[in-house]
């Protein structure tokens, strides 16, 4: 079995890979992954498969057998400008496979390849699924198309660049954070900067809401208990001397207790309330409940643990800690018990979600030959 | 005399209105006023006058008689919006004239074909400068081409929505601050807004600057002298859930006191970098020297306050205060004694730079009576 599953992943490594080049160098917002699945669907079509596009014409799966287990990657990439000189690089300016999905993907292609020249008889769905990044994420809508109904387990890989290439992290329960968003939308007359007592001081009015929302959610709450608040966007004005009539800011608040969790809107929504009325603004808050925590299942856990060990030595499963980030590979969980891994990438030192983000090439095979082996492990029983 | 002057303004006053209206129309951006400069070459020609359009296209002069004493009009427009319903209103969306400079022009184009319907010797430079809202503004380029070279005195009007149509505001002395600006580019690695702290939480440094900047520049004054810092434009990030690598400020300080504003630079420099240092952040300041203030010649106030006393009656003029905005006709002052007036143009109540701001026609007339009585008052000596 070992011995298969590495002469499988051997010869397939170099398609692989070139498959992940070549979603790389075509990122795509959230909801507009019409390329990416193009290039998924023609290459598992290649290899024998059968895939089926979604209705949208983003995100597919296919079944390899009477599907019991599945394997789930996300396909999205971030709206981020890809530094020059990178290779592969973006070709599309603007966007960047910075969250690592490029190999989410490409490994998902390679497992489901990989399973269908496996022998014996256990049945598989490995599905790709648009817009991870968005609030409220892809998944939602693919649980509700049934993506995972029948299933008996479901996993997942998320790259992790402070884990070498090789290393693969495991953990039981919360693997994730809940992650909810919000938007701030403050609004004035405008003016002249000349004269900021004649009208609202827009910008200083969203300067106190970018510097006193965070302390004052962290305040809240006891100091073990970790929560995240930090803002992605901020938005107004052109001119210098011109106060704008509009700034907009947005953000997103982590936690892990669903009690605090459940405190957060009202909390930010009279936070932001008490600053725009001490400015005289008129604001609006738009607060998304996000994803839940991703729970790992432990028994699916263990099982894919001792799995990996088995076809890629001792070594290569790691504890991980609990991360802030969130996952809407939560949703599935709702439904089908499963896991979520971590697939290390180090390359370069960059954070996932920056510019600096680089994958080490030698963590594609590693992934295909753990998904290979678990799923074929988790079909066994 | 008087009755003289009444009467060419009453046969002008409905084609200068419409002019004003058809200038409200094409509202342009700074130093690309070339619409605005063809419309009012058109109409002074057609009026017999012979202007001449400056070799960029943008702004324009005309000469009556031998020129003595000149008058100044600004004629760009600012990057904001003019809300429905407006009458006249902006035919280039993103763009208004909410300073009034369709109003200036408009008036100096009565005063130019006033003063040539005019008996007597007297000699006119009437000027229509661009970029009045830049920094640097288009003044510095007018007096680099010699346009008030020879002259003995130049006068201005700026429309004043705090007084009433009909009045004139006159000041010995200051009558606009000096108005410099500023850019602060804060720059960062990026990340995952789970986890700020491995990356700079740029658009919190980004706040920090807004909320510090202008309560530490406040103090570091003498509280009876006017300083007035105000963010006009704040820009960085796009995804609620990505820290972006680059916020942008910009934003103006006006000062009275020399001393004040010699301070400014190395100020706001310490004051970025030190906030820029505590979170990491990588900063650059730049801080552009705008205009001085506008230091009204009293000779020339005097003159002209009697003249449009004489010309409109004596409730027409009432003294004002100094104001915080800035003015780039004090480089026309640093030539030639002059004086800057308000136009009473209250309207609707919005401050001038902002949307709300609306004009009311019946200021046009009185200030082109004024302007002429004043000019041809100053001409005789």
């Amino acid at each position: 079995m070992r011995a298969s599953v590495e002469r499988i992943v051997a010869d397939l490594t170099p398609r692989i890979t070139g498959l992940r080049h070549l979603l790389h160098r075509n990122p795509e917002p959230s909801n507009q992954e019409f390329r990416t699945t193009e290039i998924l669907a023609e290459t598992l079509s290649k290899f024998g498969l059968d895939p089926r596009v979604r209705a949208t014409g983003t995100g597919l799966l296919v079944d390899i057998g009477e599907p019991r287990i599945g394997f789930r990657a996300d396909i999205d990439a971030l709206p981020i400008d890809e530094p020059e000189g990178n290779d592969p690089r973006s070709g599309n300016p603007g966007w960047m496979h910075a969250c690592g999905h490029d190999a989410h993907a490409a490994v998902a292609a390679g497992i489901a390849i990989g399973l269908s020249r496996l022998e014996g008889d256990g049945g598989y769905r490995i599905f790709f699924q648009p817009a991870e990044e968005a609030i409220v994420g892809g998944a939602v809508d693919l649980v509700a198309e049934g993506v995972v109904d029948g299933l008996e387990a479901v996993m997942a890989f998320h790259v992790d660049p402070t884990l070498d290439p090789g290393h693969i992290g495991v953990r039981h329960g919360p693997i994730t954070a809940a992650a909810d968003g919000f938007t701030v939308v403050l609004e004035g007359p405008g003016g002249h900067t000349s004269r900021p007592h004649r009208t609202v001081d827009l910008i200083a009015a969203a300067g106190k809401v970018i510097t006193d929302l965070p302390p004052v959610i962290r305040s809240a709450f006891d100091a073990r208990q970790p929560v995240v608040t930090a803002f992605g966007a901020v938005h107004g004005g052109e001119a210098p001397n011109v106060i704008p009539t509009r700034v907009e800011l947005r953000g997103t608040i982590r936690s892990l207790h669903p009690e605090v969790r459940a405190a957060l809107p009202e909390l930010v929504k009279r936070t932001v309330a008490r600053i725009a009325e001490a400015h005289g603004a008129v604001h609006t808050v738009t607060y998304r409940q996000g994803v839940p925590p991703v729970v790992n299942d432990p028994a699916v856990a263990d099982a894919f643990a001792r799995a990996t060990r088995e076809a890629l030595g001792d070594g290569t499963v790691v504890p991980v800690e609990t991360s802030m980030g969130g996952e809407d590979f939560a949703y599935y969980l709702d439904r089908v018990p499963g896991a979520m891994f971590r697939l290390g990438v180090r390359c370069g030192g960059g954070d996932i979600h920056s510019a600096g983000f680089k994958l080490d090439d030698a963590a594609v095979p590693v992934g295909v030959t753990a998904g290979i082996a678990a799923m074929a492990a988790l079909a066994r029983g």
